[in-house]
C-alpha cells in the first residue's frame, strides 16, 4: 500500500491525491509539514512535500511521482498511450506549473499571508500571470478536459493551480484571470462535481484551522 | 528528421542537443531565440525554444521533449527502465530544475547582463543556490554519474545548470558552490570530455557574438 506524505491544504499533495483516487489506488495519508529536519530530509532531499512511499523506498517531487503511478502501470490512465499525444499533455502540464503555478507563488504572502511584497514582484507576478493563462489558452482544447476527450494529468495541474492563481490575482490586482475565458471556467464547474475532488475540498476545509496555527506559529518564529 | 528549434547559447536547447546526440538521433538544427510572435507562438505557446518538430507537429518544453523521446523508445536510454529507479532519476531532473537552474535565473541579469538586482533578490538567489546544492549532494549519488553508474537524463540537467548556478555564485557571492563537492567537480570534468558536450561547447562559442548582439539590441529597444 502507499503512504502519502504531506497536508491537505498543499495544492501539490492534492494533485498526487487525486491522482491516486482517480486510479483507484489503496493509500494511506500521513500528515506532515515540509521541513529541514534531518529524517525528513533524508526521505524528501528539499524537505518538500508532498512524498510517496512505496514498497521500495521514496519517492519525491510531485512530477515525478505522478510519472511513477503512470509508469508502474497500475490502475486509470492519466496520460495518453502515444508518444506524441502524451507529449502534448505533458507540455501543457508544464505550462500551468511554470507560468500559473510558481508565477502566483510570488503573490502568496501578500494574498494569503498577510505580508506584502514589493511593486516589483507584484509587476512581474500580474504580468507572468497573464501571459501562463494566454499560453493555456493558446495551448489548452478544453474539449471539454484541458488536453482533449479525456481526463488527465493535465486537468489535475490547471485544478490544483488556477484556483490559487485567481485568489492571488483577484486579492491583488482585482483581476478575473477567467473573465474571458468560460472553457476554462466551465472546466473547473465540471472538474468541482467530481466526487474525488469533493472529497479533497472537504479534507482541505477540514485541515485548514491546523494549517494556519502552524503558520502563525512559523511566522512568529 | 527531427527539427530542433532554439540558439546553442540556450542551456535547455543544449539539453535537448545533447539528448538527440546521445541517442544517435538525427536532426536539423534551426536558429531562432524565443520571442512573442503570433507565428512562433503558434507552435511555442509561451514563445519559448527549444521546440522539437517531429513528423505529426511541434513539441515544446524541454522536459516534454525528454521524455518524448525516451518514450518513442529510439536510440539509447536515458532513463532506466525499472520504475522505481526511473522515478528517483526524475526526482533529482526535478530537483537540478527548480532548485538550481530557476534560483540561478534570479542572478543572471547582474552576473551576465551588464544590469543590477535588489539586495532581496540577491538573498535570495544565494540562499536558494546553497539549499539547492544541498539537494543534490543529499540525493545524487555521483558514482560516478548523477543517479548511479549510467549517464542518464539528470547528468544532461547537471551539466547544464551547474555551470551557470557557478557562474552566478561566483560573480555575485565570489563564492564557489563546490568547493566542498568533488564529487560533483570531478563528473563535471568527465562529462567535459564527452565528445558531444564538446561539440555543443564549441557551437555554443561559435553562437555567443551573434546572442550577444541579439540581446544588446534587444536592451536597446
Amino acid at each position: 500500500m502507499f503512504k502519502l506524505y504531506g497536508f491537505a491544504v498543499s495544492n501539490y499533495f492534492n494533485m498526487v491525491k487525486l491522482a491516486l483516487l482517480e486510479k483507484g489506488l489503496t493509500f494511506e495519508e500521513v500528515t506532515l509539514y515540509g521541513n529541514q529536519s534531518e529524517e525528513f530530509l533524508s526521505i524528501s532531499p528539499r524537505g518538500k512535500v508532498p512524498v510517496l512511499g512505496v514498497e521500495q523506498g521514496f519517492i519525491n517531487e510531485t512530477s515525478a511521482i505522478l510519472d511513477y503511478l503512470e509508469e508502474s502501470s497500475v490502475g486509470k490512465a492519466l496520460l495518453p498511450h502515444e508518444p506524441f499525444a502524451r507529449a502534448q499533455v505533458r507540455a501543457l502540464v508544464k505550462e500551468i506549473e511554470l507560468y500559473i503555478e510558481l508565477p502566483a507563488r510570488i503573490g502568496y504572502p501578500q494574498a494569503f499571508f498577510g505580508a506584502s511584497i514589493s511593486d516589483a514582484l507584484k509587476a512581474k507576478c500580474r504580468a507572468e500571470l497573464l501571459a501562463g493563462v494566454a499560453t493555456l489558452k493558446r495551448h489548452a482544447s478544453f474539449a471539454p478536459y484541458v488536453a482533449g476527450d479525456s481526463f488527465s494529468l493535465a486537468d489535475i495541474y490547471f485544478l490544483y493551480s488556477i484556483d490559487l492563481a485567481c485568489g492571488v490575482a483577484k486579492k491583488l490586482f482585482d483581476l478575473d484571470l477567467l473573465a474571458d475565458f468560460p472553457a476554462a471556467r466551465e472546466l473547473l464547474l465540471r472538474l468541482n462535481q467530481n466526487p474525488h475532488v469533493k472529497r479533497i475540498a472537504a479534507d482541505k476545509e477540514a485541515a485548514m484551522p491546523a494549517f494556519v496555527a502552524m503558520a502563525q506559529a512559523k511566522a512568529k518564529g
